[in-house]
């Protein structure tokens, strides 16, 4: 129950309607007895900088949830950044911390990678496309490339995005090699739909699916739905698959921690959460 | 349940750890079906008006409930005022309309007032001595004032509020008796404390129950008790009373209407609260 001593945790986004750590967050904090709430903030691109003006005044505010379309511009808002947030090139969780300043996070492509690890699927030396070079694909490619993957394929509508994320992990990974500028999944281990293709039921799929060889692993971003036209594609063929949503609560236990509202594994935050799992 | 679609009442205040707001609004909205959630938003003085700068942003605002200490401070923070707001010179309650602008009202006073009709006391041509000229003391002598008294005596311990709120009472009501500076209850047929005397447990009386006559109604503002030492003399007495809850039930009908929300009878309201009533 919401009182006066309840810390606030704002879920910043635009639009709000599909937004699922409020339904994931709260339940886990009611059964652990933690004061405090997840509450979406919706709030469009121009308005980003005077709201975060504002939450920066709040006396119960913990921090915040940061998505679409705020990771980006959220970095130049903040006090400082964690590497992880550097190289990614997008914020995605904001603590509010006991002197005023802000410090900006990352944990997109933690849960991401953390997901596939626990699937038994081992990440080091191993081939990887990334369709998608927007926040959450430069992410994924950011702790994908700490995992120590052998090589990272990325592509993106905008070739700007791809290109500038290959430098950026050609900057900080020099023994990683990195390409641009082809979506074909031939050959990879690992293909992972960074888009939000998927979303619409007239979406094109993100691959060739006629390209993609059984053993390949398929992992998805888009949460709309468990599973994807690409997921079921990929099933289809026998491919392991990791769902948007699995992603989701992988991550969740590494922003509680950055809240300093202790830990939890996804397999309770699942038990708990009152969204289709 | 709070879900991406859930529209946020703000509730601003500072220090916030005695909002009885959450608890009577939420259940409210739950057993209605409305999705809304009133959330405790704390904020200091000086950090006001980059917080509503920022809560103009959002997408999914309704609107701000609003106590100590921004009732005052929240007058020019917003874009149109109501008269009620205007004459009490205060503002408790912010519609933020669907073009962006804030709306501010003010429903202390009209919770007193009704809180008082409800118990069947005629204001009309009654004298009536309210000692505290702050912003709850300045609504609740608005609305006496608009409900017809014939005489409102006012207190404070700083002389220039009482001063100022008379010469506001006088400029609106010409033919209201109005006067300031005696705190002595002796021969009025109302007297309200809208002081916070009775907050702490070494508090004095705001008044000299020994010069108060038995058929005097007694009202209280401050709620962190239902029976304050104030209203325990006063029913030892005789008098009829109106506790500091009784006002704010009494007011929420009026925000629920402000807000868009429907409306409720007090004793709806305080059936499903989840505080002490």
């Amino acid at each position: 129950m919401i009182t006066g001593s309840t810390q606030l945790i704002a879920h910043l986004g635009f639009p709000t309607e599909n937004f699922k750590a409020p339904m994931i967050y709260n339940p886990w904090f009611e059964q652990q007895g933690i004061d405090a709430v997840v509450v979406p903030v919706g709030v469009a691109p121009q308005g980003l900088a005077d709201m975060m003006r504002g939450l920066r005044q709040m006396t119960n505010l913990r921090g915040a949830l940061v998505t679409m379309p705020h990771k980006v511009s959220m970095l130049a808002l903040v006090d400082e950044l964690s590497p992880t947030a550097k190289v990614a090139g997008a914020c995605n969780a904001v603590l509010l911390r006991p002197d005023g300043s802000l410090l900006g996070d990352q944990f997109d492509g933690a849960g991401f990678v953390r997901g596939v690890l626990r699937k038994g699927f081992v990440l080091k030396g191993k081939r990887v496309l990334v369709s998608g070079s927007g926040g959450v694909g430069s992410a994924i490619a950011a702790s994908l490339a700490a995992e120590g993957v052998a090589e990272i394929a990325l592509f993106d509508s905008h070739e700007a995005s791809s290109q500038s994320l290959a430098a950026r992990l050609a900057e900080h990974y020099p023994h990683l090699r990195t390409g641009h500028g082809s979506n074909d999944p031939a050959g990879f281990d690992l293909i992972v739909n960074a888009t939000p293709l998927g979303t619409r039921p007239d979406d094109p799929l993100p691959f060739d699916m006629a390209r993609v060889t059984p053993g390949t692993m398929v992992g998805e971003v888009v949460m709309k739905q468990a599973i994807t036209p690409l997921l079921a594609a990929a099933q289809a063929m026998g491919c392991p698959t990791q769902q948007g949503t699995d992603m989701l609560f992988e991550m969740i236990p590494a922003y509680l921690e950055f809240f300093g509202y202790g830990t939890a594994t996804p397999e309770q935050l699942r038990a708990v959460a009152r969204i289709p799992a």
